[in-house]
């Protein structure tokens, strides 16, 4: 029997796309629904047969469904929660993809009714590549999908976490619960600087006068190459992420500039200990990750690479 | 006809050895002799079978030699340089692969004699391995290699270069040629300050109170992987490299700091606007990267890659 009766994907770019053909193919809804204020990629939808029902709004996607996801871009999240409120069925499990966890927390919070399960979520998984047509079955295989339920304990929430925990390890993910605030700080840290940084990178070589970019472009395999592909992301949603998750960005962006400015000084001031001490000390992370098989290339890396 | 008579590594680590192993492949020399100042590494370079003899010394290995590469820790190249500079025989190329090529270029012109033809030389490829068991005769091909002159226009040196140049492409390398101080330039925005980020956010991240470093290492897929990976390279190359480039380093330090604070700025004040464009602007530089077929992995990731 499938996990859910009736599934609605509002918003149907990498991730939701993504998400409704990795439910197909587990066979987790009776019925699929799906909905995205763009006209062009509600047709694209239609075209490649992602869904059973593609319908004008928002509200209509949602009615007499189990299951509502939110894949829209994150800072359209709230209007939407918002929008389709008073549309949905008692019993309705919430949730959404985006990369923001406490202010989707807040928004559920503020405007959905008390009758249907909000379970703020995201997957750990994404490509540089966006719209309904880059979307693909196994994104989320073998990939983390984090849920923070909000602070409820009656059994019929527990046991809606628990169906939609159910439904991840379907795709292939491994489920993690965790506070929303703890998880905006910790994906600060592992995502959301890693990309700030690498899209300031990249705008600062753009920059230069006395390097082309061309030059930039043909040696960029001595370590650039790898800021250009994060920094090659989805730029509406990075903006919304950002702003969103600004507090724990920046307390970690604080951090890392001091850290920076000490590096700088050790160069300045050539002191080699002080530099072979980090660098020794960071490696040894790294062989932490390779030894917890976290090693694994994003999906469509390997896809992009030639040879 | 072999391209030299009598060919010396001195330094047999990832990319002394590498080398070694590239030309024994592409049958590059008559004789191959090779030193390390580690007992340890000149036995393995033995028990390898890496070339025809082992010195003790470096000045033992260069003697009547028509090609000396060294492949030392950078710091090391101009001492070693000065070791080497009376044993060397009249007409043979010097050359080395270190990262900061103006250091080795002024070292180069202090210490060696008139008779001799220095080359500095950059191959624009490693891996995050180290020692002569981590080297691999591939490790070049499909790469750059640039080589910067010094200024002097005799027949005989400019042959000295073609010969070197061709030595490279028969590695399956491109060569490029540079002026050392632009080549210094280039390389600190493309490789030097990609490194010295890497290790300062892995760096950040280990020291964060409220996020454990097994959380840190769970989560990483969302960007910060690419970063430990980078990170990861050989401390005491890299602690050298940032001393030896410190003014280019400096200089693209300041420029990205400076433009990190805008950016931090634009956050701050949910300027989502000024993001999106400077986001816009980066996934462009990528497409050119991908565009031009720069996109090939680093040999090895796909070895220490699972899956």
């Amino acid at each position: 029997m499938a996990l859910y009766r009736r599934m609605a994907v509002i918003g149907c770019g990498l991730i939701g796309s993504s998400f409704l053909r990795a439910a197909k193919a587990a066979g987790a809804a009776d019925h699929y629904v799906a909905h995205d204020r763009s006209v062009e990629v509600r047709e694209r939808v239609r075209a490649l047969g992602l869904v059973d029902t593609v319908t004008d709004t928002a509200q209509e996607a949602v009615k007499d469904c189990d299951l509502v996801v939110l894949a829209t871009a994150p800072a359209a999240i709230g209007a939407v929660a918002g929008q389709i409120a008073s549309a949905l069925a008692p019993g309705a499990t919430v949730t959404d993809v985006g990369s923001a966890k406490q202010a989707v927390s807040d928004a559920f919070g503020a405007v959905l009714p008390d009758t249907v399960f909000p379970i703020p979520g995201h997957p750990i998984a994404g490509t540089e590549q966006s719209g309904p047509d880059a979307g693909f079955a196994e994104l989320f295989n073998e990939r983390w999908a984090i849920l923070c339920p909000v602070s409820r304990k009656d059994a019929p929430y527990l046991a809606a976490v628990d169906r939609l925990s159910r439904l991840w390890e379907s795709f292939g993910s491994q489920v993690e619960l965790m506070d929303a605030h703890h998880h905006d700080l910790v994906l600060a840290v592992t995502s959301h600087l890693p990309h700030l940084i690498a899209y300031n990178i990249v705008g600062t070589a753009a920059d230069l006068e006395e390097v082309t970019e061309s030059e930039v472009m043909k040696f960029s395999a001595g370590g650039f190459r790898d800021f250009t592909r994060i920094a090659a992301s989805d730029p509406v949603m990075w903006r919304d992420v950002f702003i969103l998750n600004k507090d724990a960005v920046l307390e970690v962006l604080g951090r890392f500039t001091e850290d920076l400015q000490a590096l700088s000084r050790a160069i300045r001031w050539g002191e080699a200990d002080k530099l072979e001490a980090l660098f020794t000390r960071t490696r040894a992370i790294r062989k932490g990750i390779v030894a917890a098989g976290q090693d694994a290339p994003e999906p469509n890396f390997g896809r992009n690479r030639k040879g």
